[in-house]
C-alpha cells in the first residue's frame, strides 16, 4: 500500500473562493476536525497578507494537536534583495510554523512578462527562498505556479525551476495547475516528466488542481497514478473561481475505488460527511445535495424503479455504501423509508417505538419540514417534537407575552441604540414579568427570559447560548419571506440543537430559544431522578 | 475532426434529480434552447410513464425544430410476451418520436436477482423490443444498463446482451455507467473491449455517465478517447443522487481543450452560458456560481496577486477566454484584495482612479472587512463607500430615529403577534416621521421607510427587495456576536446588493437598506440627468 499525503489549503486556498470567508475562530475549528480525520497537512494561511492569519499561527501553535502538521503559505522572495530581507520571508519564519509552502513561477512567460524579472533571477529567488527556510530546519514544500502550462511551453525552463527548489532543500515539488485548464492526459504525461527531472535530487512531487474543466478531482487522481504521493485540495472543493480539486472526493475515490493507496491517519473515512457539512455551515455556505459521496442527495433515491431495484440489491444504484462515508440512504417520498428513519432516530430516546405512535411523528416532521424546518442540527427540538406528540412533555413555564423594542435615535451626531425585551410568564403557579437588556433582540429575550427563570430553576445559570444561524428560507419573497433560525446551546455536560421558523425573525428566535430552555430542564431532570421520571414516562404512554 | 453527437437526457433522466421537476411548458422551452444550440438529440421523457410525457410527445411535433431529434425513452418488453403487446412498447411507437431508446439489462446478477428472469429470456427481450422498433423504420438507440459492472462480472453475457441490440438493428449502443462509480481508466479500456465486441456488425457505441465518484466529465471524455461516438448527459449536471454528466463541461472540453473533435451543430459554444442560467430558472434550481465554464465565479477574481497578473496577461488564471463560452470576468472585492483590484472594479464608475484615492478606499475596505463586511455580493454598498471616500456622496436623506416593536401576546390560547416599526427622517428639509407594520422587524422598517420617501422620490415605487440573507460573523460569542445582513434590490432594470454588519440585527438591517435606498436613487440621477451629474462629481474631487 502506497502512502498518498493529503495536503488540505480549505482555510488559504478554499478561502479565496467567492462568499468564503473564515474568523479565527473558524480557522481554528477546521484545523481540530482536520487533524481530527487524519489530514496530514494543513495550509493554515498566508502570514503577510493579514493580522488574523498571522494571529492564527500564534494561536495554533497552543493547540493540541494530535498528528497534523500546520503549513505556512507564501511566496518567494521579491527581486533584487536577500531572502532574509524580505518582509514576505520574515512573515513566514516569524510565524512559527513547522513547515513552509513556497510558491514559485515555473512559466517563463509569467516570469518575464507578469512578474518581470530574468529568467535567471526567477531560479535564484527559488533557491534563496527555499534555502534560506530549509537552512532553518523546517521543512519546506514548494509549489510550482503554472507547472503544466510552464512546462508545454519551455519544458527546459521549468525544469530548471523545479530542481532549483529540490537542490535548495525543498522536500517535496508539488505540480500546480494553477489555472485549472488542464486535462487528465497531459496531467499524467507531465507528472511524470517532472518525476524524472527530479529523481537525481530524490525529491518526490505532488499535485494541485482546479476545477476549471470541471476535471479537478480525475485530474488529482491521474497524477498519483503517474507517481505523485501527495494531493493539494480543499475540504468540498471550496476555492477560488470554479473551486480547487474536493479532497472529500479525491479521499474517498482513492481509499474505497482505486487500488493500492493508503489515506488518511485513523477511521477517518466514516466521518467525511460530518466534516464536510462542519465546513459548509462554519462558511455559512449552503451544502451541495448532489455533492460526491456526502450530498444529501448522493445516496437518494427517486424513480420507483430504482427503489425496488435498491430495495433488491443496494449496489444496482449505489456505487458504494453510503455508511463507508458517513453518509445515508434516502428514499424519496416514501412512507415506510420514512418511519425506518424516525425509527432509528428515536432508538436513542428510551421510548416505546409503536408504530403507530412513529407514524404520528413521521406526519409531524413532514408538515413541519414543509413549512420551512429542518431536524438535522436541533435534535433537541426534535426530541421534544416526539415528547408532544406521546403525551410525555410537561412544559416547565406558559409564556403568556414577549416584547421587544430597539431604538436608534441621533444624539449629537451619532445615533444611540438601544434594545430592551419584556417577558411575562407563568412558571410553578406565579406568574413572573421581568424586562432584560442586550446587543439585540434575542440577546435581550434570553436575558428577561433567565430572570425570570433562575428563581425557579437555578440550573438554567449553567446554560449557555453558544450559536446562533439565521436563514431565510424562501428568499424570493424578500423581507416577508419564513425565517430559519437554529441555536446551540451548551451546559458543562453537553450541546444541543433548536430550530425555530416563522415570517418574523423574532418569533422564531423566540420559538428556538424555549426549546433550547425546555430541553436544558428536562435533561437535567432525567439525568437526576431518572426512574422516577421512566415511570411517569411509562404511566403516561 | 470526429464528430461527436451530444444527446441530452435533462429532461428524463435530469428531471430524476432531487428538488427538479419540469411542467410541460418548461419541458417545450427546454427543447426549443437545445435545438437553438444544436444538440443531436433530445429525450424527452417516458411516454408509459405519466401523462404530462406523452403529451410532450404529442406537441413536440407541431413544433418548427431545426436539427434536433427527438427520443422517447422505455424498457425492452416485459418477460414473457410478445414485443407489439406491451404496453411499454406501444407507449413508445405511438409517441411518435423518430428514435427511440431502450434500455436493456446487461449485468447478468441484475437479470437474474432483480429482473428475475433468465439469461437467455433476457437476450430475447432486448432482440425483440429493438427489432419491433427498427422493423417500423425508426432509429433505436440501445443503453446497455449497468455495462460497466456487468462487463466486469461476466464479459462474455456483457457481450452477448450488445451484440442482440446490434444484431436486431440498433443504430447505436449506449454503455451506461448506472450507479456511477467506475473511473476513467475502466471506462476507457471496457469502452475499447465493447468496440470490439459490435465491431462485426458495424454499430458504434457511445458513453452515459454519472457523477457519484465526482469524475462523470472525465469519465465520458475517457470513453470518447477511447473510440465512443455520442455523449449522453444533462444541462448542469441535472439527475438522480449526483447527478449526470454536465453536458456543458464535456461540451467545452471537447470543443476548446482537446484536440480533433466537432460539437454541436452551429455557433452554440458562445450561448453555453445563457443556456445553463435558462435551464436553472425554468426549473426553479439555485444556480451553482463555482460552476465549471458557465458559474458566475467561473472567472472571478478575488487575491490580490491574481487580479495583478490577470490585468498583466488574462492566461494567468484564466483557462480559456470567458468569452468563448458566454461567460465574463469579474474582479470580486476582499480582504485578499489589494489597489489592482479597486482599480479594477471602479473602472465602471467614471471617476479618477487616483492613487492616493485608492489606497484611501483600500484601507477602508480592509477596515470594514476586519469588522464582518463583505463587499463581494455588495457592490452598491462599495459604490457607496467609494463616494463617501472620494467626498461626492450626497445623502438624499437624514435619520432621525427608528424604532421598532415586536410584541407576542396570548390571546386565547394562542399568541397573537404585531409588528411596528416608526421611522424620523429629515428629507428635503422637512421632517418625515411615520409608522408601518410588517411580517418582521425587516418588513416593517421597509414599509414605514417607503412612507417616509414615497413623497419626494416616487421613483422608490419600482424598488422591490427580493432577497434577505443573515450571517452571523463570530458565532463563539452567541447571541451578542455580530451580524451580517446583506439585501438585494431590483427595479426593471437592475438588482443590486447592500450589506450592514452590527451586534445588533435591527441595526445592520437597517443600515443595508438604508444603503439600497440610496444607491436607487443616486442611480437613478445618474441616469436622468448625466451630464450635469458627471460635472457635480468633477468639481467635488
Amino acid at each position: 500500500m502506497k502512502k498518498i499525503e493529503i495536503y488540505d489549503t480549505t482555510l488559504r486556498d478554499g478561502a479565496q473562493g467567492e462568499g468564503v470567508s473564515f474568523s479565527l475562530q473558524d480557522k481554528l475549528a477546521i484545523t481540530e476536525r482536520l487533524d481530527e480525520i487524519g489530514v496530514d497537512y494543513i495550509e493554515g494561511g498566508y502570514p503577510l497578507s493579514n493580522e488574523k492569519d498571522a494571529e492564527y499561527f500564534r494561536r495554533v501553535q497552543e493547540m493540541d494537536l494530535k498528528r497534523v502538521k500546520v503549513c505556512a503559505f507564501g511566496m518567494t522572495r521579491r527581486k533584487g534583495m536577500q531572502a532574509k530581507d524580505d518582509p514576505g520571508m520574515q512573515a513566514l519564519l516569524n510565524s512559527g510554523a513547522p513547515v513552509v509552502t513556497i510558491v514559485g513561477k515555473t512559466h517563463d512567460f509569467h516570469v518575464t512578462d507578469v512578474l518581470r524579472v530574468t529568467l535567471e533571477e526567477n531560479l535564484a529567488m527559488i533557491a534563496d527562498s527555499v534555502g534560506l527556510v530549509a537552512a532553518q530546519g523546517r521543512e519546506v514544500i514548494h509549489d510550482a505556479e503554472h507547472f503544466f502550462d510552464g512546462w508545454k511551453a519551455n519544458p527546459e525552463y521549468a525544469a530548471k525551476t523545479i530542481q532549483a527548489a529540490a537542490q535548495a532543500g525543498a522536500r517535496m515539488v508539488v505540480l500546480c495547475d494553477t489555472n485549472g485548464g488542464s486535462l487528465p492526459e497531459e496531467i499524467a504525461e507531465l507528472t511524470k516528466a517532472a518525476i524524472d527531472a527530479l529523481s537525481e535530487y530524490g525529491v518526490p512531487v505532488g499535485i494541485h488542481t482546479h476545477n476549471d474543466g470541471d476535471l479537478a478531482v480525475a485530474n488529482a487522481l491521474a497524477a498519483i497514478d503517474a507517481g505523485a504521493q501527495q494531493i493539494q485540495g480543499t475540504i468540498n472543493g471550496f476555492g477560488e473561481r470554479c473551486g480547487n480539486a474536493d479532497l472529500i472526493s479525491c479521499v474517498a475515490n482513492l481509499a474505497l475505488k482505486k487500488q493500492g493507496y493508503e489515506v488518511l491517519g485513523g477511521d477517518g473515512l466514516e466521518h467525511l460527511t460530518e466534516l464536510s457539512r462542519f465546513v459548509y455551515d462554519t462558511a455559512n455556505v449552503n451544502r451541495r445535495n448532489n455533492q460526491a459521496f456526502v450530498g444529501q442527495s448522493a445516496f437518494a433515491h427517486k424513480g420507483g424503479m430504482h427503489v425496488h431495484a435498491v430495495n433488491r440489491a443496494a449496489s444496482s444504484y449505489e456505487h458504494i455504501s453510503p455508511e463507508a462515508v458517513g453518509n445515508e440512504r434516502r428514499v424519496l417520498v416514501s412512507e415506510l423509508s420514512g418511519r425506518s428513519n424516525i425509527m432509528a432516530l428515536t432508538n436513542k430516546m428510551n421510548i416505546e417505538q409503536d408504530r403507530a405512535v412513529m407514524d404520528k411523528v413521521l406526519a409531524n416532521v413532514v408538515e413541519l419540514e414543509n413549512q420551512g424546518f429542518q431536524f438535522e442540527a436541533a435534535e433537541a427540538s426534535f426530541e421534544l417534537l416526539v415528547r408532544k406528540t406521546l403525551g410525555t412533555f410537561n412544559p416547565h413555564f406558559r409564556t403568556l407575552k414577549y416584547h421587544v423594542e430597539v431604538e436608534d435615535v441621533v444624539h449629537y451626531q451619532d445615533l444611540e441604540l438601544t434594545t430592551e425585551a419584556t417577558i411575562k410568564l407563568e412558571v410553578a403557579e406565579t406568574i413572573k414579568h421581568e424586562v432584560g437588556e442586550g446587543d439585540g433582540p434575542v440577546d435581550a429575550l434570553s436575558a428577561a427570559l433567565r430572570k425570570a427563570l433562575l428563581g425557579t430553576y437555578p440550573n438554567l445559570d449553567q446554560m449557555k447560548l453558544v450559536d446562533y444561524k439565521v436563514r431565510v428560507v424562501n428568499s424570493e419573497a424578500g423581507t416577508a419571506a419564513r425565517t430559519r433560525v437554529q441555536i446551540e446551546c451548551s451546559d458543562e455536560q453537553d450541546v444541543w440543537g433548536t430550530i425555530g421558523v416563522s415570517e418574523n425573525i423574532i418569533q422564531a428566535s423566540w420559538n428556538a430559544l424555549v426549546d433550547a430552555v425546555e430541553y436544558k430542564l428536562h435533561k437535567d431532570e432525567v439525568a437526576s431522578i431518572k426512574p422516577v421520571d421512566s415511570a411517569v414516562a411509562a404511566t403516561n404512554q
